[in-house]
């Protein structure tokens, strides 16, 4: 539509979203409240967000002034949840460079390809990592500085081609304000790469824009909603897709940030849960499992701790009663790194709110913001109803939702077909349905469902229906090659200790109860000892479809 | 900062930020959320927001395919807060349109220049207010068509050059889709003009970014906070800053909309938070005084209300308490039509809550939000510290924030220099303080402050410790002229009925307990029957000096 000659033009002042905005509030209006960082030792490190301010400031100009970090320059990070790592998300973007996290748990050679990709001039890590990056550094050619915080050995950078810093030395005497530039707000603020299981890893450069109006989301009152009463134990990682946006948020509204540093088993989680009395926690499923077994045998308070967003994969409903019966209420939220991540939260709907239905939404993946469109694809292409029922694709669009990938062969945007729509819808991967009130409920992965006659049978609803037996630690299901149907599901089991069942119990108790329909009970059952896990903590099931393979699981066909 | 030749792109999608976004998300994702709008009758009228949703878009269709709307044509909007009104909000600047709220409480003439200066081509009318646009229409000769909506005699229209319609009618057998056009985010949206006290009104035009950023912060914990659980009593009327926001915020999230349509006198209004249970009300100063002085002589049962936002003008402290007895929280929150309006909004810090530091924090205007930046200017200009102490006028830039006015003589945006710093921050006219955790307390207007002696004494604090004595119902204090001291203050009082107050008892009262310093005590007093208010309620002091000028005021002088 062409504005006429007389058109109506917006009054309003034309600012762009930027970071350094986010940093200002928080460090201003938000001055008193805290990042609070595990060091392993009798007190924690504790940070105001007005030192975190100053300190971004002094971290900037050691970067433009002493290492000659300029215009869009990579400054990667390799680094824990920490308060020196919330300074640099802030100082990086804030200045007119991108921030590169760099995700600790990649094979080293991903993580050099990932290093080289993005051409990233330097690299803050913390001390505690050099025995993974010193190896490496010999093979990152475009990396002219190495910065260290905090503890670890030295010694390994020696003869290193990178000039070695230390950080508290580099803002040592350095100004506690800095200018920041008026950016353009879809300038790259930000970039991280996904840990795909297959070909290269890819890209995603999130913009300050981008960003701050998923900041904006995350605090409202039907997503994470919380204010500067809350203290959020962030043990998602800051490399993991901007550790869900949340460094981001809380500098929106106060809300203190506890940081778990390297302390990520559960006897050190459960330690800082019952020392700083978070009231909130985003995590992954595997790691809240763990701190449940602790827990149940070490019991702690932990009754600050009310609520806790999950995401990453799917919390099984089991250990959601689970921590429904210690008080901590858990609330599902789904998203990808090319979502920033944040693509649905399971708030349920006033409705169901106290009735029997409320676990029934707790469990799905949740409801889409108003910034995130969702279609459902199905196996040709076409669009399917939000009727609860229609398992298709999920394809989603909005402004915090990736369109492309960083920096092809060719130095162009990467839209490959199969991530992304001819009219730019993000292919997500994931197969689910949606409820007519908006509710996404994921069955699986596109390349995990297994087809079997003509018909899908989903992974996931086994394994949940499996992790409910109560002798059943973990359980993953992947598709086999099957002569007569294609595929076949094939159930691999990781039994509690001491546990007695046998694969014909199991098989019962998935029949059992109207669970499981006959046709999908697998045939096929193996013990494993554990799932085997990406880098990210979700079950790496390609490992699994090997190792069956190569004839390396002991399966019993009933 | 220009990017480099490598520079790195963000890959997100480039989505525009639109109100058929927050429709379309409104009436789908909370399509069983309602909007409530009160008849008189035994029952109020309820719609869906799917209802509104498939409306929304037979409006669109009618208004282009039968009215001839295209482009930016200005549709005004002559009406009460009702469901009408919402379909409205939504229709006209979805379909690129620009929705012009009309104040119907404007005398008659000004209304008429603010049709003309917009230019507007259609108004959609409620039929109770054909009695103040009958008259007019004559003199709106931009006006093609007039749209009827609601119970009201029609025949004063006869004659008319407009045609005329009703809405219903206009509305049946369209189709109940509507294919919204992509627009840019900084296309016009909505207009207001402003209510000023002197020269023409000015108009503000609203952007679907604006507009869209708006909402998220309404919806954000640390602001409105309201979820699909909630009820919003929406007594702001939707001709007032878009109703500060609330139609389009609650379709973010679908919060109900309880609308009071032309009901507004208290009764109604006992009324129907008795029988609708809201739990939230949004509302001026002047409206929840009537509320309480009903609600003393009527006991209702209002316990489902517990947030209550007041804004337009400060809530005396003596009728916060009074509703927090009721067990109704007044959160304070500043804005003016320039700003969309949420300026700031009073949530006291975590380290007040539950002390007695509380309420102080409380009867501020609030703390500024991450998009609205701040700053205070002294009488030369120059910058004033967030000290808590140093008086300035509030300036602020962001952007929901008006840069300029609609349309100047020279059909150029208008950008008065008393409006607007050089370097494009908004003027409020407000002066004040910050302190340095970011709270505004407002003192005065610019123009209300009694100028004595070279210092400065604050109309507003006189006023509310005024009010604060129990048999002052009202009072209003203005700048007179005076030989000596150049300006000093005049206390006009409303007193409860058969209060037998005298002046030197209220003078006593003032300066009793440290309330108000020696100096700044008035000496001239009078009574009278009550504070004369503008259109939108605010005190208009401007009729008081008038009429203390021409001798028309029995003053005492102590």
């Amino acid at each position: 539509m062409k504005p006429r000659e007389d058109a109506v033009l917006s009054t309003m002042q034309d600012v762009p979203l930027l970071i350094s905005r986010i940093l200002t509030h928080g460090s201003t209006i938000h001055g008193d409240s805290q990042v609070i960082t595990w060091t392993g030792e009798a007190e924690p490190q504790r940070r105001s967000f007005a030192e975190i301010g100053a300190r971004t400031a002094q971290l900037a100009h050691a970067l433009r002034d002493d290492l000659g970090v300029v215009g869009d320059d990579r400054v990667a990070t390799l680094m824990w949840n920490n308060s020196e790592h919330v300074e640099a998300y802030f100082a990086i973007p804030s200045m007119g460079a991108v921030l590169h996290t760099l995700n600790l748990r990649l094979p080293p050679e991903q993580l050099a390809w990932v290093v080289n990709h993005a051409a990233d001039k330097v690299i803050i890590a913390n001390g505690s990592l050099l025995p993974l990056l010193a190896p490496l550094l010999p093979h990152l050619k475009t990396v002219e500085h190495v910065v260290i915080s905090g503890p670890g050995d030295r010694s390994a950078l020696a003869g290193s081609h990178a000039q070695v810093h230390e950080y508290e030395d580099l803002l040592a005497g350095k100004p506690t304000g800095y200018d920041w530039p008026e950016l353009d707000e879809r300038t790259g603020a930000a970039m991280c790469y996904t840990s795909g299981t297959t070909g290269d890893p890819k890209g995603v450069v999130f913009s300050h824009r981008s960003i701050y109006l998923h900041s904006l989301q995350v605090n409202m009152a039907q997503s994470m909603g919380l204010t500067d009463q809350d203290t959020s134990l962030v043990v998602v990682p800051q490399f993991h897709v901007n550790a869900w946006g949340l460094p981001h948020a809380t500098f929106m509204t106060g809300v203190n940030m506890l940081m778990p540093d390297r302390f990520l088993q559960p006897a050190p989680l459960a330690e800082m849960i019952e020392k700083e009395r978070p009231t909130h926690a985003a995590a992954v499923p595997t790691i809240w499992q763990g701190l449940l077994l602790e827990l149940t045998a070490n019991p702690r308070d932990v009754s600050s701790l009310t609520q806790v967003t999950i995401g990453g994969s799917a919390c099984p409903p089991a250990l959601m009663a689970a921590f429904d019966k210690l008080g901590m209420r858990v609330c599902h939220a789904w998203g990808m790194t090319e979502t920033s991540p944040l693509g649905t939260i399971a708030r349920p709907p006033a409705h169901a709110v106290g009735t029997d239905a409320e676990f029934a939404y707790r469990i799905t993946q949740g409801r889409f913001p108003t910034s995130v469109e969702a279609r459902l694809s199905g196996p040709g292409g076409e669009r399917l109803p939000w009727d609860g029922e229609s398992a298709g694709e999920l394809e989603v669009r909005g402004p915090w939702i990736a369109g492309s990938y960083y920096n092809g062969p060719d130095g162009e945007p990467l839209r490959p077909a199969d991530k992304f729509s001819e009219d730019g819808w993000l292919k997500t991967g994931d197969v689910g349905t949606i409820s007519p009130d908006g509710f996404l409920t994921l069955t699986d992965r596109a390349k995990d469902v297994i087809k079997s006659g003509g018909e899908w049978i989903s992974s996931v609803d086994l394994e949940n229906a499996l992790m409910a037996h109560p002798d059943v630690m973990e359980a993953a299901v992947v598709a086999v090659p099957d002569d007569k149907w294609g595929e076949r599901p094939l159930a691999t089991v990781v039994l509690s200790e001491g546990s007695t069942a046998d694969f014909a119990s199991l098989r019962a108790f998935l029949a059992g109860e109207g669970k499981i329909a006959k046709w999908q009970l697998p045939e096929r059952w193996t013990i494993i000892e554990s799932v085997p896990k990406t880098s990210v903590g979700k079950f790496d099931k390609k490992v699994l479809r090997r190792q069956y393979a190569e004839g390396e699981l002991d399966v019993t066909k009933l």
